[in-house]
């Protein structure tokens, strides 16, 4: 049995610095790497993809709301035509740039408020899925496991990744609590190592609620904002392996 | 002989309007479709890949400076690295957008200041050239005849097409007169074919001044801002056939 | 009895041309200015300023959801925060291009879905308010009539005016269709005319499930976006007159 | 003699936090808080403006050139129109926060490539200076010692502050070396010590290339994009009292 480890990387901006992607690279097998909507700029984008490219990576796309101010992790109300349109868009500009430097893009998945919004709304998800097969049909398409984007992919005839997060809580419903709630986030890596290794062992998660679920664990995300992040995934690779 | 005639299209971004595009496809063998950095949007450029197609025609990216306020008409001091990662950006996203459309990207023309600076900036144009030939060796790369961007494509061994202008006036040196000034474009229709004609049979052009000089017109670029330069496209189109 | 006639103006942006605003400011009383943020830009702000100031016209500011692309129309999860200081920054810099210009801020009116949703939201509204009032208590909230945003206005201590639209269609809660739905707009000049008449005699309007429902009519607004906007709004004015 | 020691603040954006802004507040007397559009955006604008108040310190607008991706540190070709607005809507947009937290815009510097640029640039130096004297004529405006900036504020009946850097070195002409070049900033404390008091007791500097230039210092000009720009706040601060 082989879990994935995958982190979002490449989110700096301009002058601006956040994350910490070269220790993250140490750690994880797949990044998704930010298109310049949410975050990320084409020399971000550049510099990410020829660092991930020398750790020997999978790399991803990791589009996202046009919404650099929020993050992308404001709900913004788009149509298909419009969801279709900006994964072509960024996907695209991504795929370029790995390709210039001499990689393959392996996979896509959704950031933010666009991933979440997806994982309920299965019009938005087919829209999603089917940009990503017309781009590229060999794509793997990453979304919340057991959701409508996971559905969409399949039915679009993509590979699909079911995506679990090592420190997010989870709804009764499979989703993420949001982060807009104070108990969205788990901080104690206690905490976080036993989600992991239940979700991987069992394929089962314990909600905020306290409820258990079963859940699909094909690929585990982690967080490298901060050097808390950077141990917790040291960690974790280590418990895994 | 067969001379190519090209417009610049999909300049219209979200609720804004802009350029004769429909009309403009029936006269001419190339567009270049504004990229979503000086104009145009992931819709408006889908939409524009779909015409193109539907009349059959040739499909260039039009990658411009980030400034949509100014329309990527306002030099800006951008180094080589910021020029190679936006041409990389840019011209990947409409590629996808071609590709998901069944169709295939052939040429690169630069728009507006990032064109002019690159005509007489033999750095900026390599930068250019190189990250066109990364993507696909096969792009035609468009630049302003006899400029530092043909030289540089040249040099990067793309094929590479010398465009000149049916409606600008030009300096002694083969530049463009800069939009600012009063006489950067002709008005007179006649005048119009004339130049064309000239640069046609005789590879030369009249300049501002008065002098004659030597050009490589491979490509003719035509506007579509209005209905004045729709008919002046359809009388070029006939003169020439 | 007077009853004020407005329109949304200056949404040019850049190279993009929208709206009859020179035409239209023959018509109305007060005009509400596009502030950058889903349309507008600084240049386009401070022309139609002048126009304003040169017909004699109240001038609004018309702050929108921070979407150029979306034209403000796309609903946003913004919370309390971002709507208390977008506010503040947009209506800001309008407010200091008037007084450069020797005229007044008069009144400020939100923009499509940050007009909708504070129709139905009363936190937001109240962050609308409360940004007004700290800029200026003296200004005027124009808000969707009987709705949230008139009463956080109220709540706050500012002068409201409760606004009907000439040629939207209403839903039996008072608020209008929306544009993504077919019947949002009426394009009858008559049918126009006759739901203008009725709200200004009667404070009434007939939904478009075809209820009477009562209405304030403060303000009306009237679409300048092209040249039959601009006649009825002649026919309007004459009419009232 | 009463040096005003002043920083650039309020450069984070949405989810990205850059400078240490409440650490250097204890040690400067003045502020320029980014106004949006090289930096800052309007949650960030009300906070800064909130830090600074409580601070008891003088707050400035620090308008940029649109151009976020570059920090406000790329030259762009605008023209007087635009330069003028541009300052209007970014100084108006940050004036309203003041207002609406109690306090009172005191001073506007501009910021990066459009300080710069202004420094030479006789033409644009006094569509600043208009801008800034049409929205108040009471406001200082900040601008390199000895510059046409400092000119035409002076020109425009405004009060001017002669500003000297204590960590940039100069050229011959007075300008500030280019970031661009290696030399531009000083990284040892002790020159910039060294600097600073020789421009405060003899107003004068010695350039780069070890000419002595004489130079009027009204304010100096502190960093504060790390923990060293912090200790050498305090340090200078401590020097001067």
């Amino acid at each position: 049995m082989k879990i994935d480890l995958n982190c979002d990387l490449g989110e700096s901006f301009g002058a601006y610095t956040i994350g910490q992607d070269e220790e993250m690279m140490k750690y994880v097998d797949s990044v998704n790497i930010a298109c310049g909507f949410h975050a990320g700029d084409p020399l971000v984008m550049m510099k990410t993809v020829e660092q991930a490219l020398s750790h020997g990576l999978k790399i991803g796309a990791h589009p996202g709301l046009p919404d650099l101010q929020g993050f992308g992790r404001r709900s913004m109300a788009i149509n298909s035509h419009e969801a279709y349109s900006i994964i072509l868009y960024q996907v695209g500009a991504l795929q370029a740039i790995v390709k210039a430097k001499g990689g393959t893009l392996t996979h896509v998945k959704p950031h933010g408020a666009l991933y979440n919004m997806a994982a309920k709304d299965a019009e938005l998800s087919q829209s999603i899925a089917r940009a990503v097969r017309d781009i590229d049909d060999s794509l793997i398409l990453f979304g919340l496991s057991g959701s409508e984007l996971t559905s969409a992919g399949n039915e679009a005839g993509l590979t699909v990744a079911h995506e679990v997060f090592a420190d997010r809580t989870y709804q009764s419903d499979g989703s993420l609590t949001p982060r807009s709630l104070p108990n969205s986030v788990l901080h104690d890596a206690d905490k976080v190592e036993e989600q992991v290794m239940r979700m991987v062992k069992r394929q089962e998660v314990v909600t905020a609620n306290g409820e258990v679920i079963s859940i699909q664990a094909d690929t585990i995300c982690l967080h490298g904002d901060n050097k808390e992040g950077v141990s917790l995934a040291r960690r974790i690779k280590e418990t895994l392996s």
